[in-house]
């Protein structure tokens, strides 16, 4: 079975992969006909393919998000290498094959991740601080054991979101002992809360982000967390005006620096100054080393990065 | 008495004003000596003054915010009139005067603000909606009978807040009647909640923002209000998910427009847009208005007025 | 007949509709066969639409701008709803159908709004003001009759331009009732020269714009009615620098707002902020009413809108 | 008689110099006393000065804009050269001195720069674009005589409007013959025209500019322009949707090349690109030219120059 | 044989073309079917091109850059006119046709532009700076024969950077004798170092860059310049930290005026101002030049051009 | 002796000083009179102060940066701290007071910043790129002994740029062990080299920068240190075009991320995205560290610290 990102033109291609978009086309032949379009992944990439005599059996059969085996060939189209699909029949119990070995995921299982951020709460020495935490990752801890942290800029697959802030929290350990001023409750509840409510502001499955919720747009990830941190405060008997509370509530407000980066306050305390820069180095890291993951050896140059000003990062030979 | 927006270079000034700011400082003369480096102001207006012989009484007997009698001179210094006081006296009660005369205030009364508020409030036909708006201006209704709208801006005087509720009102109303698809409940809501938490943003006496306070700093009242929403739903026993708690919270969290200007997320209901515009609309045309008021007759231009692109007004002779 | 807003896809399709664009093509088989690329629109929006086998005859007889009867089946191609047309004939005077039905146009009869219009410039009381409003409105009147006030943003459809400067003459009414400083002339003037150049500026039949003009684009509206004002001056035997040209001028340049959407100058007198307001206000609601209108009722949001920061307005269910 | 741009701190001075600025001011002192505080100029540059002991007469006798003969003292006040003022009095027709030797001015006689352009219109082979460049410089030719090109930015003194034409039709000959394919009539029409309004947009005397005139705010010598250009053609009896009429509009529309600097609509014809980039060479040119000329040589860096970046300009010993 | 510029829809075409770009790609008919995707160019343009039953002898034949004669048909596929070609053979030796006849070429034969500058450095006085220019011409003479400018913006064709060399060096001549303070050897080495490290940052082939080379995207021709200027120095064995080698390292440093636009350094002497608006007069004038010649004389616009503020250019009719 | 950050208004001050900054000024009393402006400092801060009677002899004896003893008392002036100096005599060598006492400093001695970098340098294992560094740092070893790392933004005290650098080998050591797909080779020659040429690029003394040097603002430290790698390569007989001379440069000249912040080019290398957001946490936490280290503690607030956005730092009180 051969992983998508080691194909190249004229490859055979057989194997079992995910049906991770599906639509029914037409052609413009004369009289038209149906065929499918469709992004195929795997746990090492995605492309796109063609499967072009889709028949009535066919459409009552392949839906997205479905595993599939197929057989074809792939060639460049438009500059890009894309799949020409013979055969495809759809997995069966008997194949042994499991949906979340056919989607990227973080490099460490999702229980290991909630397990550290469960540890970093525990670690957290103020009381109410460390409760309102808990409050709020109670709402989506499901939810943390596969959601990604962004649709497509950085940590896009699953259990991205919990990743992120499990190596956030290590670079945040780091921190306060190379600088013992900062207080490292409120830079653990920060970091560990700053995308909480991603989860609600996405609709993901498999770590796949299919749009973004409603709620999500009218709200944001970022004022959704502040009012669970109000709700939690409520819930839990604390004053709502207390410094802990503020605090919190400044941390997540404050985390994306600047309010054309969709952060209404900007970092005016120590913990948020260093928050918003640990959050920003984890995720460029992570676009960076995903980027050079995922791209054959043989390429000199990844593709362009938006969030690396739309730069491609290249591999010196030395 | 002069008012203070009437006066000219060497006019004789004689008359109770307000010590809206006074400070103790040190002529550079040898020895140094003291002197009040004073802001006077009356309901038309402020002007900087200094009295230059400011004795050890004196230095216990004049405070910011008090009431006094002065004589002195008007004159210009570095191209701004300027007042030299050459006596100066606390008022008394003898003297009849009030601190609420020396203030710039609203066209009308707060009682009577107040009173159109709430009447709008009572229209809301949506019980949860007028519930969780009464809740949120219950919070600050002894403020809003004398807050500003905002420390410079537009509204800047007793009770502008309110005054500036008022008037949107007023536009909201005709806006819902020439366009009956904006539903006038979430309308009306929007209007009294945008900028609900101003009160507590800023540190405000009668009429006059001193300076904003920490919850102002890192919070911002456009995320307090939207706690406040919250806060509101979970006391009164609200669905925290429902549209109409969406609703507002995304009413006051997109009524500035921009990332740039305060808000996390853009205008996306048919109300939020609406909001958006009269606000602007109403502190535009009110920094206008006012500009204007302030401006002795005799001058063609107003000000540079910095929320108009930092440009002035001119009275065109027609 | 079906509405264009409200197909879906597998529906058929029968009845008469306006070939808005019309292009001959080449399918890519070979030998490669000539079909219609078109654009297919009734009042109640436009569709893509395919006729796969166009005849030399065919060639001859179907041009953009044409009334034609189709039959046909809608279904999704690029996740876009297409109509594949498998019948199409020229309407003809028996069929008793009318181009004027078959786009979108204001909901004001445009001799209603003509008259509107005309009765705001009879109420103006400066007589020479009056007298330039009229001269620049007698232009165009014709053109008033059916001109969009925009190619795309904003009452982009039969007599849309007059329709806009009615509503905002409704606004400029209630305004100047709240405000009575503003001066009414002026304001009323403004509004109806403010984009009195655009049926210039643009080259438009039926309420589509198909093109910008030569001096559209060398000159700008902005910049004619500048020119017009100047000219009317000149032909009434007025002075060129009396304030009342210089006012009109100034409402004109301005409206704008900055320099980099086009006005050269910034609002500087009462009325000039408020017709930049009034016109904002008024252009960005009507945006929303309108994507509202034309979105399908089932459909949760409107597409994006590049007027309002690109966003979608959502139907929130109250 | 010492040049104002060779003074050194500590050096002693006096001779005849113009009074460009003179304020009454009151010292802090007690009592205050009046002085005058004054900005000094000659051809070479312009010194803060002070009169610390004005006399009732002295009010009487020194004016703005009038000509002295004063002794004092260079000496350095917050890290610049100002001059004490120890002597003064007003300079009389026995002095023989007159004040357009105290103003700095264009390198060239007012009247060989407007024969230079009388000459460059006479060369225009198109007449009605001759016609029309002409009725435009009859408006302002006076003050071509002495007018600067601008308040602060480049080409500010005496006759530097004119000099900034002259120049700019220098470079404007050379490229015609570099590159054939312009139009040399319309570069030179649009050389002499991009600033025609500048003199009814600025007020000034001498070369030095006070202010804005009311209509250069309004409206701004670009509208202006265009405005003359229309009235030109009426008065001329040609047709205003001429390519002729069109052409000279867009040149002065375009020249400041972007709406954010005050064009309301961008080069779109060969000259009017070409228009652009020769204006901003000249000016930014003679920036560096004046910059260098009215430092001292022993200064290695120029001041600030606001067009440049804000940059000063480095002397390389070479 | 026709120029690809006079081409109008359904126009024969028989001739000699260069194939500056081929694709082989499968048409989505079943069975699918090997294509040529084409872009043809001659000296006077480039057009795209379909070749659609290339034979497996087809596909060892023919190759980029390869010249070939063709028969063909010109016709519109969305809205752009394409060829489809119907037959195809390689060009021979017998046929007498070179390659760098169809390829867009400066005016100018290179070897007279080399000459020109050769004759630019031998005019330098100062001997060290003569010498280090040298030095960096030497290391590209060779590629200068044929480079283009730049990718697409400008000068985009065979020789056209030398061309653009010696154009500005037209323009220094004249502005040197217009503004005698500017030191000629300083510009006429700016202007002949600015973009001397092009040929180095760009991969080109008969004036058509095909890609940017490793180094030009992580150093980039301005830096790369600057090392040289370095590397000259050392090897000629002049002081570095001297004027000279300072003074030219600024004019390359700085020619982009601001750091977006790439400069780390803005202009700060006479010279670099001059160099920056002097490059950047050339280069739109030669934009505005080459935009019209290609475009066929019966448009009214050209195509939009991006360096232009992404306008067209239009030709006025006078 | 009290220390700077510790004085409250009306304090008595008597102890050694710093004389950072002192100028000669004359009060505008009649007569006026010699004064001395003066910045002091020491090892906690710095603060403005005024001796009002400077004889003659007193200015043949205090100059900037001498060590004085003073008596004084603090008072408020226009909103902030000021010492007016009674007494005043310089520091002999009696009073056994050492310079280097009287300024900030890193936390950590020279010395061992010194011998850290060095160590570092050895731990590279390529021994071309580790060649280079040291031919880079030797060039500046003494000055990195006391340099700052800027005039103000950040680190701008004793041997602040030695510690910057020391910090971010740490940070850089730390993530090299979190994700090991780093070059820990460049990333350490990153870090040592991207400032490396800051101590050329400004003046300074006892780690106050007085100025920029005409290279630094002709050139800057970015290209500097691009042009010391090509120094270093040439003088150690390297190949100018390895992969490691291009990635050393690129790191040097990437490492401002954007244009507008001064880098010619963006990140394009795993370590160059790494340095650069290294960089930028550790500039930003040593900002916040010491702002609430020279802020008294008794406030609340920092002052507003530039290169955080203009904001204060509040601290939270839990």
């Amino acid at each position: 079975m051969t992983l998508i990102n080691q194909l190249s033109s004229q490859d055979e291609i057989v194997g079992f992969y995910l049906l991770k978009e599906l639509e029914i086309k037409q052609t413009n032949s004369t009289p038209p006909k149906d065929y499918f379009d469709i992004m195929l992944c795997d746990s090492s990439g995605q492309i796109s393919a063609k499967y072009w005599d889709a028949s009535a059996t066919d459409k009552e059969t392949f839906f997205p998000m479905g595993l599939v085996k197929i057989q074809g060939v792939a060639h460049t189209y438009r500059e890009r290498l894309q799949v020409k699909i013979t055969k495809i029949r759809p997995a069966t119990e008997a194949d042994g094959v499991s949906l979340t070995d056919f989607v990227r995921s973080a490099p460490i299982r999702p229980i290991d991740l909630i397990h550290t951020i469960q540890g970093a709460i525990a670690s957290i020495s103020d009381e109410e601080i460390a409760a309102i935490v808990s409050f709020c990752v109670d709402k989506v801890e499901e939810k943390l054991m596969h959601y990604p942290a962004a649709k497509m800029h950085h940590h896009d697959y699953f259990a991205g979101l919990a990743y992120h802030m499990v190596r956030m929290l290590e670079i945040g350990d780091f921190l306060c002992k190379q600088r013992p001023f900062l207080n490292s409750d409120f830079l653990k509840a920060g970091i560990i809360l700053h995308d909480i409510a991603k989860p609600e502001e996405m609709v993901a499955q498999l770590g796949i982000v299919s749009e973004y919720s409603v709620k999500g747009k009218l709200v944001g990830h970022i004022s959704m967390a502040s009012n669970w941190i109000t709700e939690a405060a409520i819930r839990l008997g604390y004053d709502l005006d207390s410094h802990k509370v503020l605090g919190l509530q400044h941390l997540v407000l404050s985390h994306h620096n600047l309010g054309e980066w969709g952060s209404p306050v900007q970092p005016q305390t120590a913990e948020a100054v260093a928050l918003h820069h640990i959050d920003s180095l984890d995720a460029k890291m992570q676009m960076v080393e995903d980027a050079l993951a995922t791209t054959p050896v043989t390429e000199e140059w990844t593709p362009f990065i938006r969030g690396l000003e739309n730069k491609a990062i290249y591999r010196l030979k030395v």
